[in-house]
């Protein structure tokens, strides 16, 4: 695979020759969109961002009439060498624990998911050990781990293209399979440190505002989290999304990136999670402009870099509620609203339809 | 019926003799409920607001366990003699056309509730003409819409009592039937303006901070609304919660306001809807302060007077998404979350039962 620091990712070059290029939504639909939008029997603008989002929804699915009712959660895992600097307050074997209780049924994001109506489909992208084989769970291992990016590349470019074309199968299978959009979520052990490494070279911003305390971390991690972090930075000066990601990492992210830009391909929305997923995104988008019109971004994450990478990405979350678990935690809790917008589009009356009961007084 | 002004509504009051009285949750089981949250397999407050809705869920069913699958919404429906001032840009005939959308499925309510899961009831609570029968519809009209407010007192202090009564009737019905939750919501031209004199007095707040756009209008409709809205004012000093009711209308808003009592009475939440709802909910507390302990106030509405409403009740709206439809709209988005933060509590595996699939490396 011949690996770019400039080329916009086309189908071929992530050898998937049967997905079509990323195109941008066709906007000569916007002024169809908002006028059914306005005609439908309420006080024009009255359900404010839900309306805007039907639009988008419209305009991604090219159609007056998109359907949201099966949304597909797809989980990355990943580990990340980063984690032999202490970056994160837990143990790097809590990412397959992890992945044991989402495929055992009793996670966060399956209470949620429950909840919602998302299905979910978890993907080993780069867990440290192998993981038993489970119907629910997709092996698309690029490799035990990452390797530490405080000292060496955690990637390889071919390990960055591998991932980019898995996830991107991946999303495009999901949504072959019925998904009417796919939602981007992920388990890494280690992974707030290469999302933030990400954020600031690709949004860009300045490092001390993209890391924060992911899992939780106190003084002293803190304090190893930021050196380790400095040492990743300080070792590459890359700023092109590939090799960002060959740098930094992990596995699930690049993976995900990958599967914003299959959804997108396939003229799909993603509705995205939280702070890694954003940096996931963020890595597509500079990969494949066009998959910005595809990205629905879900929830403000409470970890500290959010803010500057939805700044980047232009991004004002559906949801505000002081989440920071990741899993796509945040962005099933979204999955509702994108129906709700989809069917304001379907099942909602014309004004014109609604006749009166009685004469105005 | 004694009509007090002074008295907290009691269940006996309401002709709901069957209806335990209104008792603040049992708090001794916060701490039980914090650590269940806190013990599970997470990282500690990852879940932000979902693990305070989860707790105060707990709180308010009185378990560790709470189910929130069924949700009902109740749209209760009434007309404003204020419409004769110029309040709205919409005919009052509105009022009824929308109920006979809501009973054809075919309304942003319709839909909004279909992509959440939510079951909805409408409720003629005073409704300007008669209604054709409708298995969806609960007639309890208490009179064919209120009197003008800007002349007279919208409802005489039975009127007000009777809604009461019956709003409360209903959600208990509701809940006795199997609804985990109620969710409120209302349609009635001419509400905004009900609500913005039920917030002035009650919040209490300047009438200039609570009086907005409502279903749209344009400069010299809120000329109108306002001066329709200030004579009201200065027609009747009321401050009491059921003297306001009384000045001020209208029969949906006091029913909601019952319909709070009903639910808070069977220790059920009620999922507030926007500035019309939450009106209703502030005299349902300011009757039976803790009815408060009950009410999950769903989002921040659009229109003005909701900032003070919500600063009067102390409240944090969960979704922000600049929506002012009223009709539950906004009530039924936050169905989800309820359900997610219950499932928190009782699908989600403790960290104690996460067994490490390998030894920390």
């Amino acid at each position: 695979m011949r690996v770019s620091t400039e080329d916009v990712v086309s189908s071929q070059d992530l050898g998937s020759k049967d997905l079509p290029p990323i195109v941008p939504v066709d906007r000569s639909l916007k002024a169809a969109l908002r006028a059914r939008v306005d005609g439908k029997a309420k006080p024009p603008g009255s359900l404010g961002r839900i309306e805007e989002l039907a639009v988008r929804l419209g305009l991604m699915c090219g159609r007056l009439d998109p359907q949201m009712q099966r949304v597909v959660l797809l989980v990355f895992a990943g580990d990340h060498g980063l984690t032999e600097e202490g970056v994160s307050r837990y143990p790097a074997a809590v990412t397959a624990t992890m992945v044991a209780t989402f495929l055992s049924g009793r996670a966060s994001i399956n209470a949620f998911a429950a909840a919602t109506g998302v299905d979910i489909r978890i993907v080993d992208a780069g867990v440290a050990i192998d993981l038993p084989p489970h119907p629910n769970l997709t092996d698309a291992k690029i490799r035990h781990g990452t390797r530490n990016a405080a000292r060496e590349p955690a990637l390889t470019p071919e390990e960055v293209g591998d991932a980019l074309a898995r996830g991107r199968d991946i999303a495009a299978a999901a949504i072959t399979a019925g998904a009417d959009a796919i939602a981007i979520g992920e388990m890494g052990i280690g992974n707030t440190a290469a999302a933030a490494l990400i954020a600031h070279r690709l949004a860009p911003a300045p490092l001390d505002d993209c890391v924060g305390a992911g899992a939780g971390q106190d003084e002293a991690g803190m304090a190893r989290k930021r050196a380790a972090i400095a040492r990743a930075a300080a070792r590459s000066g890359a700023t092109a999304p590939r090799d960002v990601l060959a740098e930094f990492g992990g596995c699930e992210i690049a993976m995900m990136a990958g599967a914003v830009l299959g959804a997108a391909a396939l003229r799909r929305p993603v509705l995205v999670d939280g702070f890694i997923a954003s940096a996931a995104a963020l890595a597509a988008i500079r990969l494949a402009p066009a998959a910005h019109d595809y990205c629905v971004f879900a929830h403000r994450s409470a970890e500290r870099g959010h803010a500057r990478l939805l700044q980047a990405l232009d991004a004002t979350p559906l949801l505000d509620l002081d989440m920071r678990l990741g899993e796509g935690t945040g962005a099933v809790l979204a999955a509702p609203l994108l129906r709700a917008a989809a069917r304001l589009l379907t099942d909602v009356a014309d004004l014109s339809e609604v006749v009166p009961t009685a004469p105005p007084p």
